[in-house]
């Protein structure tokens, strides 16, 4: 059978980025030899101490070339503060190539006992990527005087809040074609409200589609109470970024929460990065879990059009987990799982 | 003993808010008869549409003589949209009185079983109430066009972000002396980096709290992963209204969570109500929870300068949970809890 390879940028990033990115490369090219190309780029915090730059100026043109990045995590703040990490890498990336569909599934993988009694629940979380209430925009006058007053406008289009809840329609259209859309618009009567609108218009689209209406906090009680009622759950930036922490709790924590940044209209590369951070107090201990990243990886599979590899690796991940391996956080070590995962691919 | 009574401002509002608040007055009375001298007030969506509003045009100076209000639920999305509702009565009430601490105890009531599989937390959540979030501040153009910006702005101000952090400490020195403050700056540079300076301006007053700063979506998932590690938690409008019904989720569910509006420079009255709605689905079956009603009549009660009285309504609801009565949503009736706590009250 004839394959060609796709080439992948891959930012192993600050702390346990660098080992879960390394696994999960290792788990790829076990499962199926010189698919992936991969690039590294050394963008870091310490690239910044040593350059000034988290990336070289003309990084996004670079990226530009690649079928997907890999990424595995940003931000030490200790050496550098997140305003500069994060602003100078992760969210230029996600903004610059578009990436506006940030997807996160939750549930639990075999052998995991999550905090929540309940257990069977699958949820794919759908987060605007791009605007919303992490635009940037505001100010502050009278600063550091008891007068001081400081605004944050979240600001919501109809090109970006339709095209984030039409790809949820869609996602929703290949799982149970249940579809939560969250909103507050009981207090923010303009954005919220707006985004009421937007889902009551695409709804008529996808008649098969079950909409539901949901405040934020409504929907983070279900999350605890019922998460099984549950399928996709589309969300705005910020609702969405709070959301998706939770379900990564529900799952059993950081360790097992994966994650794609889409650009669904394939303009430009997409971006695939475990949802945990770079863990500056774990980084040397050789115990980060690469199950995140290995799950991220999956997705980048699937993305590129490589769903039968994908499934091996998820398959294999699941193996290992039944068998009580990664399961437990900081109980195995990083290579211990990594072994395990390239034994069931084996078998 | 010599006792003044306390006026109470009564308002029942809609759906189960009508049976829980007679159900908390009638464990006041008999706690401590003549102690509360209550007068009902008939506000509410079937008032709203005999009268064409929630409440008269001079309910907040009717409201401004007593010393507290009770109120138990508002809302009907069926007969009156809640931007109506809400906006014609809860959040005037808030605002008029500056009811800036908006205060929600999160623990397991014994004999409770939650959703998580740890129980062993006591948070005390306190959101502000008066502005962030929830100022209404926004607009839209090109309304209902492909074109269409929606913008909703957050407006922080020194007075209001000041008063509800310091009264979160001043919380925190008669509790565990922790104190978590919720922001997201490292994605909204403006108004939460301003929160994040006055917490650290207030953390200088009060040298013995340990203070805690989190991202709004690290301390979601705290509350599910590990909530024994909280103790006071200060967040904004929005932050808090998200956080604390996941605190009303890990403690069972919304017939356990209560709730004060406090003006903690008692200039008018405070205001005190259950967090569940009006629950038109099942206002007519007798089934709903009074307990969050009693426990919000017992916050009044304290407030009021009333410990004694409030800790043995308190010991009452304790007694009667921890017999397994109240604790499973739906099975017993408004009127055996009830009973039960009167009972309890007697032994
Ligand atoms: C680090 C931060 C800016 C980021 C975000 O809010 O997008 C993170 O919380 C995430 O969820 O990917
Ligand atoms: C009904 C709604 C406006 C209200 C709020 O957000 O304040 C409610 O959610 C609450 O938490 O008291």
């Amino acid at each position: 059978m004839l394959r060609t390879s796709h080439r992948i940028a891959l930012i192993p990033g600050d702390g346990i980025g660098i080992p879960v990115l390394e696994a999960a490369m290792t788990v790829a090219e076990a499962a199926a030899p010189g698919l992936l190309e991969p690039t590294g780029f050394p963008w870091s915090c310490e690239h910044y101490l040593q350059t000034g730059r988290m990336m070289p100026e003309d990084g996004i043109e670079t990226l530009r070339g690649f079928d997907a990045i890999f990424l595995g995590a940003v931000g030490w703040p200790a050496k550098v503060p997140d305003a500069v990490s994060l602003h100078g890498l992760l969210l230029p990336i996600r903004k610059a190539f578009v990436q506006y569909a940030n997807i996160r599934p939750h549930r639990l993988l075999p052998g995991v006992e999550g905090p929540l009694r309940k257990d069977g629940f699958d949820i794919l979380c759908i987060r605007e990527n791009t605007e919303g209430e992490y635009s940037g925009a505001g100010g502050r006058v009278h600063q550091g005087t008891g007068d001081e007053v400081a605004v944050e406008t979240a600001i919501f289009t109809r090109t970006g809040v339709e095209r984030i809840l039409r790809f949820g329609f869609e996602q929703a259209m290949g799982r149970r074609r249940k579809l939560a859309s969250v909103t507050k618009s009981n207090a923010q009567k303009y954005s919220m409200v707006f985004w009421d609108e937007v889902t009551r218009d695409l709804a008529l689209e996808f008649p098969e589609v079950e909409v539901s209406h949901y405040h934020v906090d409504a929907i983070a009680a279900r999350m605890v109470m019922a998460p099984e009622t549950l399928d996709v759950v589309v969300a705005s930036n910020l609702f969405g970024d709070i959301l998706t922490d939770l379900g990564a709790a529900i799952q059993g924590g950081l360790g097992f929460a994966a994650s794609a940044n889409i650009d669904p209209t394939r303009k430009g590369p997409s971006m695939f990065e475990p949802v945990h951070g770079s863990a500056p107090d774990i980084a040397d201990q050789g115990i980060a879990n690469p199950i995140a990243a290995i799950w991220s990886l999956v997705m980048m599979l699937d993305h590129l059009g490589e769903p039968a590899v994908a499934a091996r690796i998820m398959a294999a991940v699941e193996a290992t987990t039944a068998r009580g391996i990664g399961t437990v956080p900081g109980r195995d070590s990083t290579d211990q799982i990594t072994a395990a995962v390239l034994a069931a691919l084996e078998e």
